[in-house]
């Protein structure tokens, strides 16, 4: 496809890693470094439906974009809505699970025209945890709520509530049983499993940028553990002065990095492109570090950057003129 | 004393602020921008026993500094843990209500060397949050725990537990009441007891920096509420490539900010030094944008700036040396 370029990085002794770069770029979603691998079992019949998230996804965020009036606020929730409903992905329903079998999901939005933000942690009852970040942002003084105040306050502001159970898929239910009953030491079965994250960025006719970002964390996580997803910052950030990012990964590392400020200071302090300061951050610090994952990054000119770690990232974008592309491993 | 400047700053047409800049620094605390006027009549009597906890604090960062072996983490705890023991600040024990009557305290430490982290938000049993971010930090695989199950892992790892009633004082029960029986749209009666804050900055012998920071939140908060201070890059940041900031103010704004991580960013990728770092995103951004509050930064060859947009900032320092000096007004 015109415009969309994959280069190989080949540093270190690593198989080379994707820095996909796209121009034109109005909206790219993500559905986290968590893809199973390829020759997983799980996978059966799961990389369609992956697909097709991704790509109602971008449709949502798109129609929203196209209406008079909408901003990149708007696009960044129509798409996350989408990404969260899809089991396939872990954040809102199909959620990862915590060790004591509940799930509890985070997310956050930023506007990078006014940073304003809004991110909530820990959440159990509402359906659409970027609808609840939202709110935060839009109805409240704070920027971050936690736990079942911030379930009540979603509630009272006009959330859709459901009840816990809601949330739970049997992929990740038998992901959480692996987890816990592997002997002590043994690698992960499904190492990957730990990365699932959904996101967007976006970016609108009037030139501001939006991120947003849900998760159900990590796959047997200690309850009220939170990860970089609803953490400004760190896995989510929109300044118009640089670029707006949405992350996944192994959230400790991301958090540790403050990953998503560090690519936006990269591009406003240093002068570097996005995928410059992409590779940088996700390639050269993080992964060294021992963190693996990814991140999508846009700025204002349209210039996507797209680049990962892991074995695989659930991505996808479209351009200005509605031609879109979804990927999920390194050449397909 | 020698070595301690301050310069007035005048831009825009507000009053001078404050810049204080200190070579061969060790260790810098402060106690929050939550400083009441001076006018206050709720002052009477607490001035001299903020600048008692204030030196008390410096004394006990110190003499942890000077043992062999320690680290600028322990530095850090150390001095954390007197200033949350002490009453007259909204951090442990003083900590400030949230609007329901409870009170909820959030904190984090990061190791500028390894840039490992630990933070908590939500506790309400522990008497010293910062023992509960170290606790993450050094004994869980995760960054950042939230709410009951950040308390039962603290407790489950030897943390000190108290009744939530232990972090109730009489003047910030008043304050809260103030806050909430206020008439619709009035002007806060003590705007400056919604930024209470302490935390620590240091350096150890080995030149690794640490940061720390503790907190009650802001006076009348929504439960739930979470501020920049548990944020790791928000309000807490220590990276030895960079400086190390522990941050207080008006929370939301440092969050959006994302502010000990911009100034870091200032420092590693504009060269600039930490007074001119602290300045930029105190003074010319976080300040402008509607936020108040300041930051205490030390770099790793004991260049310390404090700056606060505040009427007050009740802070101190230790050199090296052992001379210590603690301020609250700009003044005096």
């Amino acid at each position: 496809m015109p415009g969309f370029t994959t280069r190989m990085m080949n540093s270190s002794n690593l198989p080379p890693s994707p820095l996909e770069t796209v121009a034109d770029c109005i909206l790219a979603v993500h559905g986290g470094a968590g893809a199973l691998s390829r020759e997983s079992p799980s996978n059966d019949g799961n990389l369609d439906e992956c697909r097709a998230a991704l790509e109602a996804a971008l449709r949502a965020g798109y129609a929203e974009w196209q209406k008079s009036g909408a901003t990149s606020v708007d696009a960044v929730l129509a798409a996350v809505c989408c990404l969260e409903d899809a089991p396939c992905f872990s954040a809102g329903k199909g959620a990862a699970f915590a060790r004591d079998g509940r799930i509890e999901v985070d997310a956050a939005v930023m506007d990078g025209g006014t940073h304003r933000a809004g991110a909530v942690a820990g959440l159990t009852t509402v359906k659409n945890p970027i609808v609840a970040a939202r709110l935060v942002m839009d109805r409240s003084a704070h920027v971050m709520l936690i736990g079942p105040a911030a379930d009540a306050f979603a509630r009272q502001h006009g959330a859709e509530i459901v009840d816990p159970a809601y949330f739970r898929t049997e992929l990740r239910w038998r992901l959480l049983q692996e987890e816990l009953c592997k002997p002590a030491g043994a690698p992960d079965a499904h190492p990957e499993s730990r990365l699932g994250t959904v996101g967007c960025v976006a970016l609108d006719a009037r030139g501001n940028l939006a991120a947003g970002t849900s998760t159900g964390g990590m796959n047997g996580k200690l309850p009220g553990r939170v990860g970089d997803t609803p953490i400004i910052g760190g896995g989510t950030l929109a300044d118009n002065a640089s670029c707006a990012v949405s992350a996944t990964g192994e959230g400790e590392y991301f958090i540790r990095a403050v990953a998503a400020h560090d690519i936006a200071a990269l591009v406003e302090y240093k002068g570097l492109s996005v995928a410059e300061a992409a590779r940088i951050v996700i390639h050269d610090k993080i992964k060294p570090a021992g963190g693996k994952g990814g991140a999508i990054v846009l700025d204002r000119r349209g210039n996507l950057a797209v680049t990962f770690s892991s074995e695989g990232m659930y991505r996808g974008y479209i351009t200005r003129g509605g031609k879109s592309r979804v990927m999920i491993y390194r050449d397909f």
